[in-house]
């Protein structure tokens, strides 16, 4: 042995099998749900051209990527999956039917300096809608409803799901002759949760806008809550700006149709505070919060484009998607108290032959119960029976099935409940559909 | 738009929806059975400390693996899983219960020289079970259970688990007098199958084996097929040496155990000829053939090691598992027409609601039709009728329900079968269950 060290590299995330059961079950609802709204998985490689990755990145994303030659090829590790997607729409551009709806949860990375909570590899579950020439703006809505089903399974807590639309903060800065300076200001906005208002008014003094003109910003902004109010106190604004009038127009339609694809009224609101990646949405954004973790942040961020992929295609392809960030959600969830230690192994069942002439009748009786589609483990090393209780107990396996001579001898097997300690004995054609009713 | 070159890498898969479909159909049966054994899924990081992947590694692994730096890290892509899996059980090991039975389904990193059915990134799918110490040899039986169950559900033609014990091999050398020799001999009878017999003497010459030696290797290792009388050749051979007798007493109860386990006889059989990683295994070795595509070679492979983890812990991790490399296979499958070319989108419905005043009904029997667990699409941009259907038709559901006008008011919607044209008309109570009667 060697001094190598084994640790897991910093800002990676690596689970203890317990966790990492949590961990799944959680992946799993996330793809159970975009795959019950229609939404196809798809995988791409991990590896891309830089030059694909780089086409539009630059600044942080550029310091951040993972970059490498092999051979003649310049590859960089892919930091999203949006670009990976642009990428593979406008390659089998031919063969996908639109409008085209995928999901894809994987890996991705960003060389950021390691810190609580952020991760250098993580995972993002992802849905888009993508259309050619035109996408109808009902997508928007059916988002938050996959959104709404999601965390509704979830049950991680009320959450909301905040809305707002690109145009109307546009048209405002139109209005207020700011449209100049308006990724600025809208960089500010986007920080408003996180920064004193003192420290909001000195940073738009900053760049030069009136008090008159920061108030009536910050009296914008702060319209919020409940769509249909904010919706009228919008309107009320009377602000003559074309934009400004279609965002308005299109939130309104897009949170109407939200309750009528069934979105409870108490897990959406509008936000006007919402900017998000300023050159990249268009319309529609949202953002998802946990309303009693507020600080935790965004747990799941999107909103409406106007053209996925104009770097590698001439086909206009507007879309709209969210994004989930598993991993630091994970993290979070886990830190708040909310993800459930129980768990150990995959297993529920242990089998438990005592002995090698008892092994045949252990497989039998574990294949009977794996039919039943319950995961079953089987003991197959020899030891001390405290030792194999001690294992069961370890494992964190709900039931033991005891196969010992004298279970053979009489046809009756001692199933044990490993929480309660409770014993039955069964015939080897009751134990499965016994334990099948006594498994969640 | 630039001319950035958006074609995957080669040696890359990326597939289209419909095959990517039949792709993670197959990855999920592979790990369904993986956990109905008890097998844990677990995840580790893609990209690992270089030392760490190179501990052991030399020659074409080091020359195949993607290492770059990022910062002062020097760093690799894993490529393989059974190294990170011997980095996390050292690094965990005061957290984990032994015998620890694990799983893992991931993609792996070798840049070969790209060549039909090479892959650079590939998924393998792996099971292991690591003992502490010392662990019981029915594991090596309990290995080609699996492998067994996988194979008979994935529905691929007839195949065979093939057998071996490396101290048959090793004993056998001993007994030749050929132990010094022994990793060259055996590297050569590894590509036994793939290589004209002339070649093999001819090869076999050049390492200095006499005729009498090669007789007696090419004869031993022709042993093949039923495992009772395979063993009973070995034994008529007489060899008196100790690593062969525990060989052929290892295979003899391996093999007599996996008939317990219910096993049927006509998928396994003996094969002295396979050698595999001749540094790795130590005992029990498996390779896996569809009968009717001998020619594709071994699709999941493994065996039994004495030491999993010797550069990273002192502590004794002896281990068995095995490989499915699920990229390549699938991508044979393929080649050989055994792949489902119907499937493109993972919806069995598509809901069409006429016009924005029926999207509130859609989306109520879209749900219904969700909460039986079928999955289900939403057709929401307007579209003529014709290019509704098309649509329906290119995207490949199974079933469309018609929303329009006539329908609301009547309370019987039009449910279309897209394969065989057949129409019903149903109220919205019976939708539901009659989609899940008709949807496999």
């Amino acid at each position: 042995m060697s001094d190598i060290n084994t640790h897991v590299l910093p800002g990676f995330m690596e689970l203890l099998p317990g966790q990492q059961l949590e961990f799944n079950r959680i992946k799993q609802i996330i793809l159970d749900e975009y795959q019950r709204f229609g939404f196809t998985p798809l995988d791409t490689p991990l590896v891309e051209r830089s030059e694909v990755l780089l086409a539009k990145a630059g600044g942080e994303t550029e310091k951040q990527i993972y970059r490498f030659m092999k051979g003649d090829n310049d590859l960089s590790l892919r930091f999203d999956l949006t670009i990976p997607l642009a990428r593979y729409v406008a390659d089998h551009f031919n063969d996908l039917t639109f409008p085209f709806k995928r999901c894809h949860i994987d890996k991705v990375y960003r060389g950021e300096s390691p810190q609580k909570g952020r991760f250098r590899e993580f995972y993002q579950c992802d849905i888009d809608v993508i259309g050619h020439n035109e996408l109808s703006i009902n997508y928007d809505a059916e988002i938050p409803c996959v959104i709404y089903s999601i965390f509704s399974k979830l049950n991680i807590g009320k959450f909301t799901v905040r809305l707002n639309n690109r145009k109307i903060l546009a048209g405002l800065m139109n209005h207020l002759c700011l449209s100049e300076k308006a990724s600025d200001v809208l960089r500010i906005i986007d920080k408003m949760e996180k920064i004193s208002r003192e420290e909001l008014n000195q940073e738009l003094s900053k760049l030069g806008l009136t008090e008159d003109k920061i108030t009536k910003l910050l009296q914008f902004t702060s319209i919020s809550g409940n769509a249909e109010k904010a919706i009228e106190s919008l309107k009320d604004f009377d602000i003559d700006d074309t934009q400004y009038i279609e965002g308005v127009n299109e939130l309104d339609q897009v949170t109407k149709l939200m309750k009528t694809m069934g979105v409870d009224a108490n897990h959406f609101a509008v936000d006007l505070s919402i900017a998000r990646g300023l050159d990249y949405y268009t319309g529609t954004v949202y953002e998802t919060i946990l309303d009693e973790h507020p600080n935790i942040g965004s747990i799941c961020s999107g909103g409406r484009y106007d053209n996925l992929a104009s770097f590698y295609t001439n086909e206009k392809l507007p879309g709209v998607g969210i994004s989930i960030g598993l991993t630091r959600l994970f993290y979070q969830l886990n830190e708040i108290g909310l993800i459930d230690k129980q768990a150990k192994t995959i297993a529920s069942v242990l089998v438990m032959p005592f002995g090698n002439e008892q092994i045949e009748i252990g497989f039998k009786i574990a294949n009977a119960i794996r039919e039943f589609g319950i995961n079953t483990d089987i003991l197959l090393d020899e030891m001390t029976v405290k030792k194999r209780f001690q294992y069961a107990d370890r494992l964190g396996v709900k039931f033991v099935v005891v196969i010992g001579d004298d279970e053979i001898k009489s046809g009756n097997f001692i199933i044990q409940n490993m929480i309660t300690g409770d014993k039955i004995s069964l015939t080897f054609d009751d134990i499965a559909s016994f334990l099948k009713n006594n498994i969640k």
